[in-house]
Parts: C-alpha cells; sequence; structure tokens
C-alpha cells in the first residue's frame, strides 16, 4: 500500500493509496478516510464501511462529493472507496463506452475473454481489499458494512448477500436494482458473463433476494431514492427488489424522495442516514 | 437568466443558471442553492451569501465540494457562486497559465489592455450579479454577506471593504491576504493592474484594513487558515491582514488549524462556522 496523498478532514484524514492487485493484476487506487478515533494513541479496531460508487466514477468521487467524512467522524467509522474498474488495461474498446468496460466492472469477476483477465472487481472488493485494509488499517474485520451508488448500489445489495459473513451491514443508493432486466444490467452481464441467464442471477440484487429462505439482514436494508432521477424507470427497479425483500421476509426501509435526482446533491442530502444506519448495526 | 439545471439537495434546490453580463460583455455561470426556506409559499425575502472560489475553479467547485448546501438549508441563508473568469474571450494567452488569465480573474476589474476588455470581475461580482440575484431571487438586498477561499478569499476581504454597503459580513478560508507582497498577487495585479502599486493597494485586503479609521465590520472577521497548506508561507500571508486588523481596531478570529492544507477537505471541515457566522450577522 503506497500513500499517494492525505488531508485532514473533520479531525481525521482523508487518505489516497495505490497498491498492486494480485486480483486484477494491476495497479489499484482506493480512498480511506480514518475518523479522529483512529487517529488516537492506543485506538482500539474501529468499524468501516465501503462505498462502491457508480458508472464513470473513481476512487475521489465519494470522498469529494458525499461529504461522509463528517459523519464517520462523528460515529468513528473508517471509509473505503475503491475505484470502479481497472485501469491500464489496455483491452481493446475498454473506453469505448461510459457503461461498459473503464469506469464500469459492475462487481462482477468477468468469465468473458477479454474481460475475465483484469475485470475482477467481485474478487478485489470483497476478497484482496477487505483483507488488505482490515490487516493493515486499524479496521475490525468483524464489524464492516457496505453501502454504494447506482452500479455501486448494485454491487453492494449483491456483494452483501453472496459475502454475509464479510459484509454484516448494507445500504443503497438509488441502486441499479435487478439488473437481469435493465439495459445498463443486461449489457454488463453479457459482456462479462456471458449469455447464460442462470449466471447473471448470481450477480442480480433482487433474484438473490428472492432465494434467500430467511431474511440476511435482519435488522434491515436502507435504500433512498430520487423521483426526479432520469434512470429511475428504465433502469433502477426498486420495487423489484422491494417485492423480492417482501417475498424473503428481509426488512427493508425503501424512501422515496420527490425532487431528487440521480447525484451527489441527492446523495449528500441523505448521507447522514446511510453512515447512521451502519453505525447502529456494526 | 436562463435555468441550466436544478437539482434537489437538503430540502432545497441547488441550481446553476448562465446569463449576457454586461460587465463581462461574454456569458457568465453562477451557482445558486435556494433553501427549503425560499421555496415555501409566500415566502419572505432571506439573506444571501455570495462564495467566491479559487484560481482553476468554476460555479461549480463550492457546490460540489464544500458541503454548504446542509448548513444554508439550516439557517435559510441562499448561496451565490460566481465563476472565476471570463470565459471563451479568446484573448490571445488567456489560458496559458493556471494563475493569470482564465480561471484566475482575482476579483479586480483589469486596466491593462487587453485584458481590461473583459476581465471585470469586480463590477461583476459587487455590482452586476449583486443587483441580478438580488431583483431575481428571493434575496434581501440589504443582508448579504460574502466569503471565498484563496483567490476567492481574497476577493471576499476586498470587495467586503470596497462595497461595505453591499456586503455585511464576511469570512474567508485560506484567502490570499496580502497580494501585493505574494507572487500569485504580484503577477495578477501586474498584468490587470500595471505597474502603479498605489493602484495594487486599493485592491489588497492587507492594505485597505491598514487604512481603514474604524473597524468596518465591528461584529468580526472570521479567518480559517490550515498549517499544512503547502501555499502558506509563500503566498497567503494572514499574519500582515492580522496586524492590519490590529491597527484598525477590527474583531479577527484567526483560526490556524494543525494537519489541514489548502484544499476542499479543510474547508468542507469548517464550513459549518462559516456559514453560522455570516447567518448570525445577516
Amino acid at each position: 500500500m503506497e500513500l499517494l496523498s492525505e488531508h485532514g478532514c473533520h479531525g481525521g484524514v482523508q487518505r489516497f493509496y495505490q497498491h498492486q492487485s494480485v486480483a486484477i493484476g494491476l495497479p489499484m487506487r482506493f480512498s480511506v478516510y480514518l475518523p479522529p478515533q483512529a487517529l488516537q494513541p492506543g485506538a482500539k479496531p474501529l468499524p468501516a464501511l465501503f462505498y462502491l460508487a457508480g458508472l464513470t466514477c473513481t476512487e475521489e468521487t465519494f470522498a469529494i462529493k458525499a461529504n461522509a467524512q463528517r459523519f464517520a467522524a462523528e460515529h468513528g467509522l473508517i471509509l473505503v472507496g475503491p475505484d470502479t474498474s481497472p485501469r491500464g488495461a489496455h483491452v481493446p474498446g475498454e473506453a469505448d463506452a461510459w457503461d461498459f468496460g473503464v469506469g464500469a466492472g459492475f462487481y462482477v469477476d468477468a468469465v468473458e475473454t477479454p474481460w475475465r483477465m483484469h475485470w475482477r472487481m467481485e474478487s478485489y472488493v470483497a476478497d484482496e481489499l477487505f483483507q488488505l485494509v482490515t490487516r493493515e488499517l486499524p479496521a475490525d474485520a468483524a464489524r464492516v458494512g457496505i453501502f454504494g451508488h447506482s452500479m455501486g448500489g448494485h454491487g453492494a445489495l449483491v456483494l452483501a448477500q453472496r459475502f454475509p459473513q464479510r459484509f454484516r451491514s448494507v445500504s443503497a443508493f438509488a441502486p441499479i436494482a435487478a439488473p437481469s432486466d435493465c439495459p445498463w444490467g443486461v449489457k454488463a452481464f453479457t459482456g462479462y458473463l456471458g449469455e447464460d441467464r442462470s449466471r447473471w442471477a448470481q450477480h442480480d440484487a433482487s433474484a438473490l433476494m428472492r432465494a434467500q429462505t430467511s431474511a440476511p439482514f435482519p435488522a434491515g436494508i436502507l435504500i433512498d431514492q430520487g423521483l426526479a432521477d432520469k434512470f429511475l424507470a428504465e433502469q433502477l427497479h426498486p420495487e423489484v427488489f422491494e417485492a423480492a425483500c417482501e417475498k424473503a421476509g428481509q426488512p427493508l426501509t425503501l424512501r422515496r424522495h420527490d425532487g431528487y435526482d440521480h447525484g451527489y446533491y441527492f446523495i449528500s442530502t441523505f448521507i447522514a442516514d446511510h453512515v447512521r444506519h451502519h453505525a447502529e448495526q456494526l
């Protein structure tokens, strides 16, 4: 872990790291916010909260725009924000679209050529980065939550269900909640996972929830969704995840907000509630 | 005023406008945050707070990075954020440097050719934009404050002193506090104002304060400065402004913060105190 930069922030430090990722096979960057509680001499391990960003974002987006640090400092939570895809792989066509390839890893391990060589964001986040930060930072591996936005909301809802022993709390902003049934998801899953839809279901938050035999997060899942979000009708489908939670007996607080769109002005408005949601469960 | 975009944010709306500026002779963009109090039927005019951004910034920077909207919503303040220079003037060399020309208007009216044609940021902010927003938005022209960062902190401290009937409260983050005596200021003032240093003194916050015969802001000025700011020693000189305030009997709260640098992680940490400072005085 190479420390690229560090900035004082709300009594703690906002850091950016780079490391040589084994899962990805390339250097990867991520952000870490250490709250003031982590900097005190003799500090005990703190709970940590992973944030997965959306299409076109980087490891900087959340740190710059969401203002979660203020509330992480209040609650004593470490924030971890990975990048959204490999970079520098030089796969032909990797940057041709903003919703596939660079900046659009969808938090799955690709099985299709040529993506499977580097596009292994599930292993990267849930395994390699999880182990790295719980080993190298004062983070308690038994108290880690996950949340995210849009593509990253999909990632959070999926990785939490696929790795419930690692991620103990989950929430999302405007997640792609049923990716098998929307253009972004169909494009990504076809490209990374191939045509076999049974494989897609293993990475679809709603399909995973429908298959649960008991509530995986009995303390509840929190989702915020803006009703002025231009992607809501075609891409997001929170009602599909809502129905799946009802079927599984999974408590869900799905809040629909008039006048809020898909961006970080929306996220920053409700970020305090999400950080509190995780702090209470971790 | 053409509304370019609007985003729900903390119960109010973050807007971006464009208009044809008479002072600049070109289209100019600015940001406006209207708190929830401004959107209620029959709302009375609210106090407003101008934010002047630093070198290389645009009208978007503050809206995206500072998270002032949360506290403007609490206090019922309108936020206004102009751009940092004319754009699209096509003056030869205007984009050759990041600290002069585009993105670096320094909130003065240039007298030197070729800049004097469009680089008239003082008239733009203190006159044209002030009148525009107090006429077109529910802002009370008798309750307007001003603050800013770095070059914009210079701008706030100068415009508040040059237009005290317009700007009733003032604060700054890491301002260029004595521009006649630092490389950024000498370059800008030479380029825009010429070699005559008596003219510079009219746009130098510390020189202006030294010439005050009584405290222009008896309720006090607030300045926050990070001690890990790499520009502090060479460019900012808050101690010069501090001495000038002492000479003028101007109450000043100058807070020096260990571990904070020149960026928006610093600003977002202390933004709540600045919004409160203005809300209490307006």
